[in-house]
Order: structure tokens, then sequence, then C-alpha cells
């Protein structure tokens, strides 16, 4: 397939990479351009603008957050207005449910495709092509962009026509995600003060009813206090807990936990981890019980 | 081995049938005497006393809090007073930090061996000698009594030499369990308001980062809002997050998601759904939502 | 002075009513034309359109959100085009932080004053004139207004130059006012249940340490259980308690009971109480306790 | 009267030293004696054990916590024992309701009366003979007692015949402030980063709704950053929330604020707080959001 794709994050840049080995036609846009040129000794061919990447058959963001899609789609020369009618805008990035009602409506208006495909993994498994793909749009649609998510993620789950149930459960599982941090984090503060060694204590744990990647995963980094580089950062973690609050106000459903991690991440972006791992918010119950800050 | 068994409820009866199956001669003791007999018929010795189950090699208890263990271990005619020096004394109740430190000081003080190897699983896991068992005591007699271990569980962690180390891990992991069960009834109250199908969300979820049983197992209940009979009662789950308060008391070890939990507990008690599973506390972020009571 | 009043909700009546009371020359608009009928009964001059209302000294608005005032201020023939340079409005309504600012930069352009001037106090206090007005802004326009807040108010504070301190102000103090709804609620859920009487109750907190207007008020509507008529709705706590937290996120503060009264604010609406007074959050730490629902 | 008064701590002194003021005949008992020495030079006999102070109408008792009351009465030679028939144990200590129920079985049992009279104020209160007396209890033993309240306070609110119920309502009151220097402390962290003078800040909230002593004396105390010397010292805010919390389980009402309070007072003692007065739970607001921390 002929693919336009727009963001060279750490996600973006292996996913693209990814889309290329798997013998796709890719062009790729970034607002800094040595992301480009990177890229393009994988084989890619570099878009100097957004239009560039939007002559292709579908075109792929992988963004930071709601205002950069926005910009990208919506801005002057933006991806609604040099898309051809049919083509397909897949958004990967983790939005917002209410842009992801506004992508799909304005989309439909111009005549094109709108899929939202969100994307759970850290940066390591995008290198991998082991992402899970959550999509959801029209159906003729998500059948035909099938391709791009096989060549990135290891299993893709249909979610329905909206788009929206897509964005909703990625949202929602990036809060089970820092759900998951916190948790572990008091309890590792517990049994770490006790004497318990962590190490040992994540072994337990994922020998037996935790036996999944996310206590592997944060569970590991909080065990070895390891919250750079960052592979998602504090502040994306932020943004993603208040996505959580937000869907939750819309559909009047409150969320104490998501309340508490909101608190907490903004806590850790105070006292100066902003640029950690998100994993760090584990670590402020340690630091509330005397031991040092992560940071 | 020559084995009493004290405590005959949905963990105990099965646990004391595995050493049975596995060969044990078992002399069990229970408060209500009808689940003797039932278990009689699977080869056991029935014990009228405390003093007729502590004429072995090793007395279990596994029962339901504090108290009922202080009362069958320090009252009159208690094992404290019946068990012979040299004869171990395993806990495998959930109990306090507390009294796992004065079991062992006052067993020490009679000659006898004191184990602490509280389990994790629920009453299936029992029946099927699938438990996890943690284990801490002085290394010689957590050894010796190995093939107890065994019998009833598919793994044993040894944590150390102070029993209360297992104590506390096994409060701390009842506590990561409970913190499943409410992330995931928050979340699910989202999706599923959204009109996200629960069973198809939870199976995404198990198939991704949170491939482990106890998302399975919790996240299961609560998609299908079954929450009779009761594999672990309401009113015990708020005995384990007080249990866990305490011990993060003691420690100074401030734990908001375990605070959040006593009150859902409470909550969950005081409208009703005392006699529910557990897992019922993940239901009231829907019930908070509009949803109907769980009970 | 000439006087343009936009919004004549509970407060903003019985606000423009006393200007008319103290001899000022009020015109009045609002979007629903019933209320200005009413008002002109008492002597003002009816407006058909914002402009109508921006061609004395002042325009004053006291309306529900953000975007009533946006609307109002920005939209086509809004103030900010029909007010004249020099002349000033007023903002009584109680909005965010950055919409302050955004408001203080546009009239600032335009060669207009701006004054944030947003009032603590329910109808009752507005028809008695007994608000407490909270002012900030160009020291000469401050003062030139303090006519207008006389007239309205018991009192009025000066909080410096920039208008952004006295929303925030306002918000922080709405913010203290739910947590004293929150707090007396929990406290009488669990005096009550224990047959404790709570008019006694309150009548002893009022006589002592707690002997503050915010405690009668609130103590008394929780103690007779009496939510209606809202004399200020649920769903303008929930945006208030939304404005704080708002505020927090741009300052990097986190609120742990605005994150608490957030929560409880959806769960009122979700479980139909958005209409009832926003004292009815106090009311849930009862029905979570087995009593019934306030609504 | 002949009263005997044990217990002289900051508060116990105070009211001791004004009972004599009021020319009644006090023996006075204290476990270290240096305390003694200091009141017998206003007039007061030394006792040297509890049974010297037990030998007049009725024993005062205001002790730190409900180990020392129960040390102080039912421990060998304690007032159960040594108390004469028809006298009165007035218990002014914040205990727990359990403990008031235990005192009033165990007086009655032994034929001497039992009255609850916990007191709000601190100890410049207590000096000053400002303290508010709830007291609850038999009518003619509460109403025999009034003169000694009158002499230690400037109101007595008499809650009926229940002792318990005195109790109750203390450990609500203490909750209440503890939940006023918890949202202050969140507000003026809120306020006081964005450049409002805390000092002003405080003046506007008392002058307005907040016009309470709680306020004053606490919005005051976190203003000034004033956290030594502790009039009432972080780790007996710990107990008292407790008491609140434990009275929450006894009647099942979840406190959520108190809930946060606890972990607060927690955090406040892991990280070297412990001897500050309580008001500093109100600058931990402040310490997450990245200023110093209090102690």
């Amino acid at each position: 397939m002929r693919i336009g794709f727009i963001g060279l994050g750490n996600m973006g840049a292996a996913m693209a990479a990814n889309l290329l080995a798997a013998g796709h036609d890719v062009t790729a846009y970034n607002r800094s351009p040595d992301k480009v040129a990177a890229l393009a000794g994988q084989g890619a061919h570099p878009a100097a603008t957004v239009a560039e990447a939007c002559r292709g058959d579908a075109v792929v963001t992988m963004l930071a957050n709601d205002a950069a899609v926005e910009a990208i789609t919506f801005g002057a020369n933006g991806i609604l207005a040099e898309l051809p009618a049919g083509a397909t805008h897949i958004s990967c990035s983790t939005i917002s449910v209410e842009l992801a009602d506004r992508l799909a409506d304005r989309h439909a208006e111009a005549g094109q495709q709108f899929v939202s495909a969100p994307v759970f993994g850290r940066p390591e498994a995008a290198a991998a092509a082991k992402l899970f793909v959550v999509a959801a749009g029209a159906p003729a649609a998500v059948e035909a962009m099938t391709p791009i998510f096989d060549a990135v993620g290891q299993r893709t789950f249909v979610l329905g026509e909206e788009p929206r149930a897509a964005n909703l459960v990625k949202i929602s599982g990036n809060f089970l995600i820092a759900s998951v941090i916190e948790s572990v984090g008091e309890a590792m503060a517990l049994v770490g003060k006790a004497g318990v060694d962590k190490q040992q204590y994540l072994e337990l744990l994922t020998s037996t009813l935790f036996d999944a990647p996310v206590y592997r995963t944060y569970g590991g980094l909080l065990a070895r206090g390891e919250f750079t580089p960052a592979g998602f950062a504090a502040s994306l973690g932020l943004k993603d807990v208040k996505l959580a609050l937000s869907a939750g106000e819309a559909l009047q459903v409150p969320l104490p936990v998501a309340s508490l991690l909101r608190d907490r991440f903004l806590t850790l972006l105070a006292t100066g981890g902003g640029e950690l791992d998100w994993a760090a918010v584990g670590a402020l119950s340690a630091w509330e019980s005397g031991a040092d800050h992560p940071a």
C-alpha cells in the first residue's frame, strides 16, 4: 500500500519502520525534519509537508495529544484538506473521545474514511512489531487497513463501527496500566519498608495471580527504581489520566482511582519528575513513607 | 506425616482433602462438627477437641481471622498448651503481622516450631491443589513441612526466617487483588456505559497486557455480574484491606488505594452486600453511575 | 451610573434590582426576555440586544459559565465589539482563570477596561445586598466601579491588578464551601447513624469552633435534608469544582479533596440529583451508609 | 467540691488550675511527678498514687489515649478499684466509643457514676477556661458535675444518657477540624502558588462565609507556617482520625475525607513531622506542589 505516516516519535518511528519492512511504500512527515531523514535511510520517501504525506491510500497519524492531531488535521493544508476522497485517515494516537467524534464527522463530510486505531505497547513492542491494535470504524475501511495493522502489531481487536469506542478502550487501558503502577508502588513501599526484597516479591507476584506483562514491565521498573530514560513520560501519563477523567465526565462515571492518579501525576510533575517514566508515580508511596523522591 | 487440621471452611476442607489424597494421616477439627464428619468420610480421623488434633508432627490452622486463630491457639486447651515440643504449627490463615509475631514468640517459648504459610487461591484452586503457598519461618521447620505445602499447592515461595514476612506478603497480595477489582470495575463502568460489550472488553484486556489469572477471574465475575455464591465474601475482603492498612500504619506507609477500598467495602456492607463475593466492590462504580446496586 | 446588566438568573436579577434601588440607571439584557420584563417593572430599561446594554459606563455580566461569558463577549455584536472605549466590563460570574486572562487581554487591546468581581453569597444574600465582592483589575477601574460593588454587596475585597486573582480566590472559596458540605455530610452520617439528633449536633458545632455562616447554611440544609429548591444547583457545583481542578492543573497543585468532590458530584448527577442544591453531595455519605438517596 | 484530677499535660494542667481558681479542693496525680509539684504550688494536694486522687466526689481524667485511660482505670489500684460507690468518674480525654461503653458498664457494675465529658479547645482555651464541654451520662450525675464543667469551660452541651454519644461527637468534631486543616491547606497551596498573599486570603475567608474560630486558628497557623511548638501534635491527630475511622467501621459509615486524612498524617509522620502541630498536615499540599516540607 501507499501510506503516509505523520509523527516519528519513539513509537511512530518504529511503526513506520515496520511498515517499510513489510514492503509498504511509506512517505513520512515529522515536524522536526531530522527524524524524517533517519527514516529515509530505511527507504521512506521524505515529505516536506503534510500534503505530501496525503497522496496514498491511507495516512497514519501517531502524535502526542489532541492539539497535535487537531493542528495536523484541521490546520491549513492539513489532512482534511489534502487527503483524496475515499482515502483513509488512521489515527493511532491516544486522543480524546470527543476529538475522535469530531474527526469521524469531518472526514465523513469530506468523503474520506476515518479509522481509530490506537495501540497498546511501549517503544520496545513497537520496534518488535508486537503492538496490540484496537481498531474501530466503518467495517470496509477497517478491513482494508488490515495490512497496516498486521505490519505494526501482533494482534488487532475490532470494536465496531464507532471510532470513539477504540479511543475509549485505549484510554481505559492506559488508566488500568496506571492503576497497576500505583497499586504495585503502594505494595512495594509496604513490603520494602519491612525488608522484603522487591525483586523476589515481584517474582512471586508474576509467578502467581499477577502473571501478566503489565506487572512484569512496571513491577520491574519499580523494583529497580529505573525511571530514565522514559519509555512513556510522566507528563504523557497525566494527559492520559485526564482523558479518562474527561471521558468519565461526559458519561457521568466517577473514577476515584483515576482521580487519585491525577493528583499523583501532578505531584510528580510539581516535584521535578515530569521527564521520568510514568512508572515513577508508583515511587511516590515510598517517598511519602520517608524514602527518596524518584527524581 | 501425621497432621492435625483445624478449620474446615471452603478453603480448609479442600486443603485437608488434598492432604488425605497425598497419603497423609489427617486428624481434623472444626468448631461445627458436621464438617468433620464429611471429611471423615474421606478418611480423616475426627477430632472432638483441639487437643486431639495436636498429637502429630504438625497442626495446620486455616481460620477466618485473628480472633479465631487467637482463640484456638491461646485459649484453654489450645494449640499452645497441647502441641508437643518440637512439633510445628503451620498457620495458613490470612492474619495480621502483629499476630504472626506473637505466635512466633509464644511457640518459641514453648519449644514449638511456628511457620507462617498463607496461601493464594480461591476455593476452586484449593480443590485442585493449585494454591500458591508463601512460607516463612526457621529454615529447618519450613523444609520439614514441604510435603504439606506440596500436597495443597502448585508452588511454594520461601521468604526467609521471619514468619511475619509471609503474612505481610499475603496481605499485600490480597490488597493487589482488591485493587484490580476496583480498577477493572471503574473501567468497565466507563466502557460499559458507552455501550462496549464487557466480555469482549475483558477478552481484549486478558489477551494483551493484562493476561493474568487475577484479571480473568475477577474481570469475568464483574463482566457477568456474578457475585453469588461468594468464593470470598465481601466481609472478609474488608478484613483483609484492614490488615493492609494496619500493617501500613505500623510501618508508616500511607496506602491511598487501600483507603479507598476500605470505604468501598464499608459501602458495600452498609448497602446490603456483605454476603456477596468481594468482586462486588467493583460493581459500585456502575452503581454510582446510575446502574443497579449489585445486591 | 449608567450600567448595563447581562444575565438575570437567580443571582443576577437580585443584583440588578439592588443597582436600581441604589439609584443607578440600569439597562438589562437576558437571553430569555421574560426576565427582562420583570426587571423593567422595577425601573430598568429593557435591552433587546447585548449592544443596547453596552451604552453606559459599565456593563456587568452575571452568567452561568465560561461558555456563556465567551458567547456574550466574543460573539458577533458582543460586548467586545459594542462597548465604548474607556468603558468597563465587570465580570461577576464564576469563570476560569484562563478565561479571565483572555478577557483582560482582549478588552485591553480594544481600549476597554476589564474588572473581575466574582461574588460570594446565595440568592438570599444577593436579594439583601449582602454579597461579598472580590475585585481585581487596574486600580483606577476598580475604584471607579465602587458604587456598583457597594450597591450589591456588604463588603468588597480588592486583590490587586490582575483580574485572574479574583477568579482564583472565588474558585478556591467555592471549593472550600464544597469541602464543608462533604465533611459535615460525613460527620452527620456518622453521628446520625448513632442516633444523635442532627439539629442539636449542628447547634453544638455552630456554637463553638464552627460558628460561621458556611456551617449554619449548609449544615442546616443537610440536617433538614432540604435540597429543593436549589439555591445553587449540583450541576453548577460540579462546574466550580472542575474550575478548581483546572486551576490546580495549570499551577501543578494536586487537590485531593477537590478530586473527591468531583467524583461525588458526578455520582449525584448520574443518580438523578443534578437539579438538587449542591448541598446534596453531603447526603451521599448517608446514602452509602444505607440511608435513602437524596433525589 | 473535692475533686481528684489525673493527667497534667498541656490541657489537664490548665483545667486543674481553673478548678483551683474556682475554689475547688483538688488532689492531683500525674505519672511524672514534677507536673504535680507545679500544680501543688497553686494550691493542689499532691497525690502519689491514683488511689489518693480517688477520695473525693469526683475524679477527672484527662489523658492521651485509650491505653492510658484503660491503665489508670482498670489497672491494679486503679480508679475502678479505688473510687467510692456513688462517686463519679468524669472522662475528658478523647477516647474511643468502644472504651466509653466499657467504662460505663464497669463503673455501673461497681456502683460508681460515669460521665463522658470531652472538651473542645486548644491549650490557650484551656488556660482561659474557655473550653467547650460535651457531656453525656445519667442526668443526675451530669447535673451534679456542672460546677466542674463551669470552672473549665465557657459552655456545656448535654447530649443525653449514653456517655458514648459525647465521645462520638468529640471524635467527629476533631475530624471536622482536621478536614478544615486539609481543605484550607489545599486552597492556600493553590492561591499561594499563584502569588496571592496568604494572610490577606485568610482575612477574606474569615471576614465572610468562613468567619469561625476554626478557620482563624488553623488558617493562621497555615498562613504563617507556624507548626512548633505543637498545641496538638500530629501524632495525636492521627490517633483521633483513627478513632473516627474506627467509629465509622463499627457503624458501617464510609468516611472518605477521614481516609484521606489518615494517609496525610501517616505521610507527615513518616517524613519527620510527628512532633509538629497537626496543622502541618495542611502544609503537605504545598510540599506536593514543590514547596518545602513543613518539618
